[in-house]
């Protein structure tokens, strides 16, 4: 049989394809999908699951007049390879290639950009009064997963939906997963409703009755009562009805036929509109449907031998903050660990099975981990509150006004602090130090290896009168021995790691080593630097600073996050006010005002300089334009 | 009739009074808050609505060993008289007197700080969480309004807490209003049940039976048995009981013997429970009835005239904000304005009525406004968001994630930016320089008067490329002329309003006109100081900072945000990242590493030394302790 996907080159060629057709073509993607994702590493599990509701949306509606929207966007390989993309997929979240995410600069079928989760019920609302306030007339059709629909975010785009009754179509999209099994009330609801329904293919034919129905105002009122009548039959007086939706469901979100004829029906309906299909995470391949966790995102695996679990050389930052804090809630029964559906990724998994009472996965959540925290913490108990920096974004608000202006001790620990590598701008961490550093009362730390995040755990949990931060990059760190007990640090003490004569760099987090390294660099051209690990952002060693201000002519700053806002402006903020301007002459080095886009970790820090060659060349320049020309790569 | 209200200076104080003796507390209660808020101004209408609720919270629990968590906290004026506080009410809201919120450390009996909407189921699932850790046993109840109930963070508790099963109350004040009249499909909903429910006195003393069931398993499976017949009686299947809450409702707030026997049943119940009040807001004062949005908030006003409307001598920003953008959605089609849950406070009600279609109140949902904006703006409309800088912090990501990666032209009108005066630390806007001009791509400006606040929103309307923003404070402007059309201003262009000699004072927003009145001041001095309105926060004017660099020995910075992260910070960027470090001595003056509590925008503002006066005594300061010790307030 020959391929049909290479025909397949916009959704207008999946038009004159059969029924049969299509099932060929739900295949074909899955087996892209697999073989191309076993080449370059992604999301593999997600994707599988919508293959046959991909092609549905694409059959039924015309993208881009009518608004395909995806929820996360993880799950959209199988909308890019529909959508003219398909010569360009094995360049799939490689630098320049493309990105694993919908994205609005790759192609005009990605209506929403996305990488973070339950924007898409909100972004729908937006395009259908945008159509609305034009008279348009074309569908709205969001996509979204249940995990997703945890978020308070796609709660808010549901209310404004079932008040305005605009016409737009949400797919819930239930396999029961976020990244790792689904928590949550409304989780444990779409269990029961799944449960309490045996979904046949008696209602796919009605479905398909319905999508024959013609054009015109009697047979819109046919539908309509058709559709009364169907919402008796298949659940009466549901939660989403409650919300102003009108519900379809549940239904078997990989039988093509019905998914299609579903999608027909509804299309000729008013107002808000909820499906909910069923579907198997992984559909298609054994391996992923039988671990879905471990197949949410994968590196390069072998497609006959699934992904071996093999054990990394060295520890992750991830699992030594896990062990360590695990240890810590054994000896300390008041510690409490907060994740946001991301217990293995935030390395918790063992302390949620020793200390379930302690644990808490409160869902694609963040706002609410943090609040709840700061609770927590009133209660007199010692929550530390485990996120990636990137989703800490979407609790701002929380860590100031529930938190910082309380003073209560509350522990960030913030990993993926810095650019996270393949899953781009929408992923990267390069924010927290700007934000978390305005936050009065805040403290502010980064280790420089995964020794020092121990240590730096201990000094977060001793503190009793207000918040702390730590930030660590994603992956491994340096692999340095895990020595003795963690021991809390001295609160804003600076560690000299190496003397020097010309210059002082001062830098923090996953930046000193690269610093060590740039030394030992410039030392072969004839300059000696000295190296200090600041340890603390906020606040900052004051003394250290005095000393360095009095002893050099040229002070470096270097740290992985945005120039604007972040360490290196402290630095220079403690110069100000304290009257140390003029003083030496300062580079900031780091992250520059502009969004990075996706590429592996190294390549990203290779390209922006932050790695021993870069950061040593840049104080090279430094050097030699003298004291009127000198200019940083970062922007103002 | 002796007053009862002075004798009760602790909640233990009301457990021995009767029936009729609790409704005289609460007529008392009415009374010295309405007669307490005309002197003080505050919050009226909400307050006046749960005078009942309060009394019965208080009688039939133990506070603080039971917690009792207050959402947004203005309606907590009740709460503060019954817990110590009536000797120091009359300093509500003024310096150095008690807060118009619940507060942490003003008394053990308020259990969390609050300000901002939807944090308290949150907080109640955090503190229960932690009672169940300890194996504790008391009540935890979260009073809730159907306003803030609109929030994700609501959400994202509810769900949490249905998953969890742990036992806690929440009690949801219904009185369909947030500020303004609630929207949204949960408003519709509630509004649906109570219409379709008679709460009568006949359940009441259902209640009344069950709260004098004695303790025992026994009487507890009793009381469980009843509960089930009761939720079948009152409302079947209703979407909080989905969520995982046994749900009790609607009955009347204000009929205080049911509102204790229903809390008296329900607080031996297990898992979560919801009680669903209807309330009045203003409840008992006529004139706070009638005009729930006017007596939300308001300032001192005759008992017997009510608030009187006054025409301002000088329009507010707010205001110029909402004519001068009808205007421009009367020429532009494609302009839509969008609030959360703010018509007025945001000037933005002549809109909602001329242009219904392009109007937007997404409800109490920071987040949502934005993705909505953002989807719009994809769309190809003109988004113009209206929303309180503290309230923005809520939506950091959604900036960052769903505008500004994309270039989206959103227009973010950020009011209330800078110290709000008595409204305190929960509400000051004093970081949105910091995250806003942190985040690429975006454009940052501040008007320094009414003018060029139009000005500046043609300029924002113009762009393009990518999102902008402008930030205004609370209340009048300096009172300027509104001459001509509204003109984009050239991008990143300062503009000169005073020649000097001896320093450069870099002033934004509404610090310009103090840096004038400085001038004049330092002028009396032998100072003589160049006076610039930057006018952009992001990008800077880089020219004219290399001009001032070349010819002044010292500059000054002034701003109203954060020193941590802000304007000031910016210049600093500036000028290490060009190889101007060291130049001049700079100062930055701006608010210090510290919340600022509550008293008069004024006063707050003086203490700052953010006034002509105060900016003055800094740069003399500067001037006179030379260059070796020169020390600013700031903390670094």
């Amino acid at each position: 049989m020959d391929s049909l996907l290479p025909g397949i080159q916009g959704p207008e060629d999946l038009q004159n394809l059969s029924s049969q057709e299509l099932e060929q073509v739900c295949a074909e993607l899955r087996e892209m999908i697999i073989s191309t994702v076993s080449h370059t590493g992604g999301h593999l599990g997600a994707s599988l699951g919508v293959v046959e509701l991909t092609v549905a949306l694409h059959k039924v509606f015309e993208s881009p007049r009518d608004k395909i929207i995806w929820d996360v966007g993880h799950q959209a390989y199988g909308h890019k390879l529909l959508t003219g993309r398909q010569d360009d997929f094995h360049t799939l979240r490689t630098q320049s290639g493309i990105s694993g995410f919908p994205k609005q600069c790759e192609s005009p079928h990605d209506m929403f950009g996305v990488g973070h989760a339950s924007t898409s019920i909100s972004a729908a609302v937006g395009f259908a009064a945008a159509r609305d306030a034009r008279k348009e007339d074309h569908s709205v059709i969001a996509v979204i997963g249940d995990g997703a629909l945890t978020g308070g975010l796609a709660f808010e785009g549901m209310n404004n939906a079932g008040q305005l009754n605009t016409d737009m179509i949400v797919v819930l999209n239930d396999n029961k997963m976020s990244i790792s099994p689904n928590v949550g009330a409304i989780s444990k609801y779409l269990t029961r409703i799944t449960a309490g329904k045996h979904y046949n293919r008696l209602e796919a034919d009605i479905w398909d009755l319905l999508g024959k129905v013609p054009h015109g105002s009697k047979a819109q009122i046919l539908a309509g009562r058709i559709k009364e009548s169907m919402k008796q039959l298949v659940v009466p007086n549901i939660l989403f009805e409650e919300l102003g939706f009108t519900y379809f469901g549940p239904l078997d979100g990989h039988d093509l036929p019905m998914v299609m004829s579903t999608l027909e029906a509804v299309k000729q309906l008013k107002g808000p509109i909820l499906i909910h299909l069923i579907t198997t995470k992984g559909k298609g391949y054994r391996f992923a449907e039988e671990d879905g966790a471990r197949y949410h995102g994968v590196g390069k695996f072998d497609k006959a031998e699934g992904v071996k679990v093999v054990t990394a050389a060295k520890p992750t930052y991830t699992s030594v903050f896990g062990e360590t804090l695990h240890q810590m809630a054994t000896d300390d029964t008041r510690i409490h660990a907060i994740t946001a559906a991301m217990p293995s990724g935030t390395g918790l998994s063992s302390l949620k099975e020793s200390f379930p009472d302690r644990f808490h996965d409160v869902g694609i959540a963040e706002g609410h981990a943090i609040t709840f925290s700061a609770a927590l913490a009133s209660a007199g108990q010692r929550p530390v509150v485990a996120l990636y920096s990137t989703f800490l974004q979407r609790a701002v608000d929380m860590v100031i006004h529930d938190v910082a202006i309380q003073k209560l001790p509350v522990v960030f620990a913030i990993d993926r602090g810095g650019v996270v590598g393949e899953d781009g701008p929408t992923h990267h961490g390069v924010f927290d130090f700007t934000f978390m550093r305005m936050v009065p009362n805040m403290m502010v730390m980064a280790p420089r290896d995964e020794d020092q995040l121990r240590h730096m755990l201990a000094t977060a949990l001793k503190r009793t009168d207000g918040p702390s931060s730590l930030r660590y990059p994603r992956g491994a760190g340096p692999g340095v021995a895990l020595e003795g007990e963690p021991i809390a640090l001295p609160i804003g003490k600076a560690e000299t790691l190496a003397k020097g004569q010309d210059v002082a760099i001062l830098a923090v987090g996953s930046m000193v080593y690269p610093a060590l390294e740039a030394r030992t660099i410039l030392a072969q051209k004839g300059i000696t630097a000295e190296v200090v690990d600041m340890r603390f952002i906020k606040p900052l060693d004051q003394d250290l600073l005095t000393e360095v201000w009095a002893q050099y002519g040229k002070v470096i700053t270097v740290e992985e996050n945005a120039l604007a806002g972040g360490f290196g402006t402290a630095v220079l903020e403690w110069a100000a006010a304290h009257g140390e301007v003029p003083g030496p002459r300062v580079l900031n080095i780091g992250i520059p005002d502009q969004f990075q886009e996706h590429a592996s970790r190294n390549q990203l820090l290779e390209d922006m300089g932050l790695c021993g060659e870069g950061i040593s060349r840049q104080i090279e320049k430094f050097f030699s334009l003298g004291n009127d020309q000198t200019r940083t790569q970062s922007a103002s």
